[in-house]
């Protein structure tokens, strides 16, 4: 499938007045857009630019409430729960993660559970702000049901990552961020798209046997959680995504399980559903509230240091740490454009057209 | 391979009589006795009775100390570093968490990280304890290292568990407790000893290659992160191991990666270790520091009736909740007996007479 390289620069001002022009206000817009937007940096290009006529879909079907009146509703030293009031994901996951930062500020730790929001980009964006705080920062979110428990036929869990950021001293910091699942839903897309098999252990048929029908979503099929299977431990990615769910939602009163709502607008919302929109949940950790940060830095390079230079399988050049390949990743694009598959150029261009918004590829 | 299955009170009896013969009080006798057999009573048999020999070895070598000045070293209101002073893992641990779930009733939630420890048992029971006072408890240790991270052929990080316990309203509480590799290693001891074949994704051979001999962690094999390969996520089994080394050990300033402590007495000491002993990590979230424990309870009970009666696969009866298996096998150890293998009996047999100390086994 042809692809178009897109300077950095112009993605951001084309999203930047889109958001705008749906009524966010000009901080909230700048912050979603770079939210949004690190997701195509980073590598993970299933939730970045490719997912923006979906955001504003769920706006016009008014899912989204581009003004929200975000606010802490529960509290104590080291937490709270954020009500999101449906504003954009982008906007009110950082919004609650400064929240877990000044409690970590103030008492050393901080831990807010988000309740009545949608969908919030890459995990490793909310994480990655509490590094230049010498913080570690934590981030997850539930999102829409895609992923069967071991043993089940049914969808009760979304893809539910989890990401950690941990600063590091002279070495770049390490940041985790992943799936619960075998293989992220992005990746399958790419399958899809290719018409390529998927392997055995990323997905299940309608019966909850093993196929390799990258297609078979659609057709009752499921996501298989980390593992795989159960004799491969798929039973500890189940519970991992669980714990997500648990946390993001459980915690906060929003959504959970089967009944998270979806993030295409033309799916129906599920009957029964307990809680309001969907849920994230996000720590900060003071690294001097443990050691003075000095000697943990030194610490956290020795480490790095020593599992990067570890003797590789023959054929590998180096044992990777956490976040490697995404900031390498991000460094070439911010340099030298994100290249963007047609469809997704063709999606933006209807979306400069029905908003007025230019639109510059070159 | 033979075995007896022996009355759990007469093992606690004797293996309290046991610590205490070795210098440990009365009260952390009975405290190691319970974490270290309640391994037993959970069905993670590796974990249990069959290493006591190994704790007194350890203690024969001058690597555990029975009567330990353990010690808050740094805290703020949500957090602290706890110095184990050598004590059995078993004992320093319940220390911890007690620390982690009284800054939790005071601020919210509690983080504790511990260095100059050993090894603890289950991370069950200690995340378990929390359950009693309407808290999530999360327990995590680092181990010697016996896995391979992603594209290494070193073995760098040890089996790593996490536990995250979830109190439920009427239903029994959520309980995932796991090891960060595809299989732990007690499943492939079991392996060893029937002399059977490894599925593929358990371990890798000394080269590095996907390997079924159960025996090739003794010709310099390693186990593998969960997800077994690269594409079947193994990376994110090595960042949660990861990320377990880190928070237990880095930032309490215990060993970590290559050079954790082994927990055979005989095995030599990793040569320029850069902290003290095992590191472990614990936390302690108030419920009611999110939200009112009733409407939480309510929902978790929601959320484990829709997931254990979700439609199975066909030849499977029902969805499992983390913890059910071993909840329901505690019940019937706690009744019918402890199953030990013939080399464990012989064990404790020994033991019982180097200390002179009374072993009932009918």
């Amino acid at each position: 499938m042809a692809e178009t390289v897109v300077r950095y620069e112009n993605l951001v001002e084309f999203t930047r007045q889109l958001f705008q022009s749906i009524g966010c206000s000009a901080a909230d817009a700048t912050t979603a857009t770079e939210v949004l937007l690190s997701a195509d940096l980073r590598g993970i290009d299933s939730h970045g630019i490719a997912r923006l006529s979906g955001y504003i879909r769920l706006w016009e079907a008014g899912r989204v409430n581009a003004t929200p009146s975000i606010r802490i509703i529960h509290e104590t030293p080291s937490t709270a729960v954020v009500d999101g009031d449906s504003g954009l994901g982008l906007v009110v996951a950082p919004y609650a993660m400064k929240v877990a930062m000044q409690k970590a500020a103030q008492v050393g730790t901080g831990w807010v559970s988000v309740q009545n929001s949608n969908h919030y980009g890459i995990a490793g964006w909310h994480a990655m702000m509490a590094l230049e705080q010498e913080m570690i920062g934590i981030s997850m979110t539930n999102a829409s049901a895609l992923v069967a428990p071991t043993f089940s036929t049914e969808r009760l869990l979304g893809t539910n990552p989890i990401c950690v950021a941990i600063p590091a001293g002279e070495e770049p910091a390490f940041v985790a961020d992943m799936a619960t699942t075998t293989a992220a839903n992005g990746k399958l897309e790419i399958l899809q798209r290719k018409n390529l098999e998927a392997p055995i252990g990323w997905i299940q048929d309608a019966e909850g046997k093993p196929t390799t029908d990258a297609h078979s979503l659609k057709t009752g099929g499921a996501l298989l959680p980390l593992g795989g299977d159960r004799e491969h431990g798929s039973h500890k990615g189940y519970a991992l995504g669980a714990i997500v769910d648990i946390f993001s939602a459980v915690l906060s009163g929003a959504n959970y399980g089967p009944w998270v709502p979806p993030f295409p607008a033309y799916v129906p919302m599920p009957t029964g559903m307990p809680g309001k929109g969907i849920g994230h949940f996000f720590g900060a950790m003071r690294i001097d509230a443990f050691r003075p940060a000095a000697d943990f830095k030194k610490d956290m390079d020795n480490w790095i240091r020593r599992f990067r230079s570890a003797k590789t399988v023959p054929g590998e050049t180096s044992v990777l740490v956490p976040g490697d390949p995404e900031r390498e990743l991000e460094s070439v694009r911010r340099e030298q454009g994100i290249p963007l598959l047609d469809p997704v150029i063709e999606d933006l261009q209807s979306l400069a057209q029905k908003f007025s918004i230019p639109l510059r590829l070159a």
